[in-house]
């Protein structure tokens, strides 16, 4: 059965930007990430828009791979991860009582004690709210922080990213949910017989425990994902409740959906365990052209540069060493650069861009769709594309922070939400209540 | 010249006990360990008490040395830190304005890269209040959980210490205040002259950077350490801005102390750059009479098998081979193990003592000594170790939680401001401020 209400998570990046390069040059983006007010605040406008959760991307690097350092990203405001994310969930979690809140961390450089420790003390303090965006480390400034010259290959990495979930939840299994007895006059403090080790013995990855930390409200906090390739798919569709995923069509939206319930079945799940989320930029204005003006506007804002900093970035090459006027098909690329760039030249939907033009559009939400519109007809999109099957809802992306944000709960949800597909009240308490809960 | 008033900080650990084994069994005890709101009342206690600083203990597995496994330890209620220290440090900082908030945390086990980064998010959100407890992890039950059979020897484990430190500060030192410059006109986020890579590396730690973060309000969370042996003297001596200590009478206090101030001064540092706080347990009454009879209850709260238990886990040998009436001075133990206890008989002060008879002295505050009396008379006892030059302050533990911090804070710091040897207002804005400026 379909499910009949769509689900939306905010996406959240605490630096300049999210998708959008020019977000923190817009007059009204307050560049406040490095204020712990200005997270509370967002937390609680997405609460009153009843979106399932929140989360914070994240990497663990300022990406330096253009023009061999991180002038260009650094200096005009690329993506960054200025704070790390999990300080930012535990406030955020004191002034909510409903939304989900989630963190990117990568398995490449944490160990799964420590991960599933903070995770769950992170579920207990937030009555069960947590959510885990679980990634591997690509780039190499990521490891050279942390004092590695490079890093495995993608199979390796997924395999150890597998054996880490593997082992946190050999520890967050080994609880039993009344362990604590607290019985004082008989100095009982827990029935030992209810915590067992964890004895996790991966090839990667090992961890005896017990962790410290008792059954936490939503027992493991729930996974979310974002493979794109065939293994990051079944990794997908093994582990996760949330996926996060960028497709530039509808069509797209609907191939990769499909594909992806299918591998979730066949992983021996039910679909609707299985949260398909395709990010989007809205773009909203109170008429249609004062909403192109603000996305023309909005696309002003960024710079060729910047743009293709962010894209060596991601891509790890050096694309400092090309002209701007080259079309992107004449580049000479290493294969596997190659492969990643075509998935840009998908999302430009033109293949005789020149470089510098592949740059802009890029940095103009970086793939992510933008659905520019009225209250009404953002939601006629949001509308369509969910009951087309092309997603169970959308991870939204703000180009303005937090005016985006105040903007969508304030127009589009209550559009949503008299349409009678997205909620008017949280359905339960834990995130995972509010991911399964149909009304 | 000597500092006219005394430091206190409060000593916390996230389960039953903190050093008195009978804490969560005490009548008043809440054993909301799990209660993020309970942290934040006992955080503003101590600030309403003008405390500097409250810290967790912390500890990265449940110890299991005695009789092969925890049941004693997880089932009696022995020391263990339940939930994740970080993110309570996060949550308490959005309900105060003042008080220090430190968190211990080993450097055996995590990356100096993710150490950096998430002190220095919480010394910005706390608007530079952290304090990093570092210890190095000693406990086979810790190896075990993050994948290892054993851990280095001490020397080993100090060097990696000092390493680890060494990298925090060079990433730390990598942002210049004034770096980020968010012209939005120009496009200008950041003056990237005023980051730098931090490139260290070390013989056993590495890290490029740039941090992600910009620099802290701190600058550098303040760094807090509690060696006792000769080698922990020497690395407290070089970066303790707080030195944690356990002694067991005034004259041990007046020896250590005297020790490592002369340690500081001569790795050129000021005496004063390092507070001194040895760690007691008040236990409080209206009269004389009242405080021993709690004193009484209080010990009397304390199970042998634990204190077994917890003498096992600390020195890392299994005490529970031995019969509970041989005396400790009989007792067939390895050299190292017999070094460790020789503390232990130093804190009873006979070493006559059956086995039983001292694992429940060592459950008592675990050798941190009881003060006792009215308030007026701990407050004697304070300012004569005060004023003897026998520390710069305390660490205050309590037995009951958070009762001890309430009466504590309401009946002798009131006493302690009324002789002027501790501040009634907090000087200024920073834990360094509080810890350095004098009135």
């Amino acid at each position: 059965m379909r499910k009949q209400q769509m689900h939306l998570m905010a996406f959240l990046l605490a630096g300049p930007t999210c998708h959008h390069h020019g977000m923190w040059r817009h007059p009204e983006t307050e560049n406040a990430f490095l204020d712990p007010a200005a997270w509370e605040h967002v937390a609680r406008v997405l609460e009153r828009g009843c979106f399932d959760a929140l989360f914070f991307a994240d990497i663990s690097s300022i990406y330096d791979a253009h023009g061999g350092g991180y002038a260009t990203h650094l200096g005009r405001g690329g993506q960054m991860g200025l704070l790390d994310p999990l300080p930012l969930i535990a406030i955020m979690s004191r002034v909510t009582q409903h939304i989900g809140l989630g963190a990117t961390i990568s398995t490449s450089f944490h160990h799964a004690y420590q991960l599933a420790r903070v995770l769950a003390t992170l579920d207990m303090i937030s009555n069960g709210r947590v959510a885990w965006n679980v990634v591997t480390s690509a780039a190499t400034s990521e490891a050279r922080n942390f004092g590695l010259t490079g890093l495995p290959d993608k199979n390796t990495r997924y395999d150890i990213a597998e054996e880490v979930l593997q082992a946190c939840c050999a520890l967050w299994d080994g609880w039993e949910p009344d362990a604590l007895v607290l019985d004082k006059k008989a100095g009982i403090f827990a029935d030992v017989d209810k915590v067992r080790y964890a004895e996790f013995e991966g090839r990667h990855v090992r961890s005896r425990g017990p962790l410290t930390v008792p059954r936490c409200p939503q027992g493991r906090p729930v996974i979310m994902q974002a493979g794109s390739s065939a293994r990051g798919r079944d990794v997908a569709a093994r582990w996760g409740e949330i996926v996060f995923t960028l497709q530039h069509s509808k069509h797209d939206m609907q191939v990769f959906y499909r594909d992806l319930k299918d591998r979730v079945v066949k992983a021996g799940r039910r679909p609707e365990e299985c949260a398909i989320l395709p990010s989007l930029d809205p773009i909203i204005g109170e008429t249609e052209s004062i909403a192109r003006e603000r996305q023309a506007y909005m696309n002003s804002l960024v710079d060729t540069e910047l743009g293709l900093a962010v894209m060596s970035g991601h891509l790890g090459a050096d694309f400092s060493r090309f002209p701007l006027d080259q079309p992107i098909t004449e580049l000479d690329l290493d294969p596997a650069v190659a492969g990643s760039m075509d998935v840009i030249v998908q999302g430009t939907k033109a293949a005789n861009l020149t470089l510098a033009e592949a740059a802009r559009h890029f940095a103009t939400s970086e793939l992510t769709p933008q659905i520019v519109g009225t209250p009404e007809s953002v939601a006629d999109q949001l509308q369509d594309m969910f009951e087309s099957e092309a997603c169970d809802g959308f991870i939204i992306t703000p180009t303005v922070f937090p005016g985006s944000f105040e903007q969508f709960t304030r127009s589009v949800v209550p559009e949503l939400q008299r349409r009678g597909i997205f909620r008017t009240a949280y359905p339960g308490t834990t995130l995972r209540d509010t991911l399964r809960m149909t009304p």
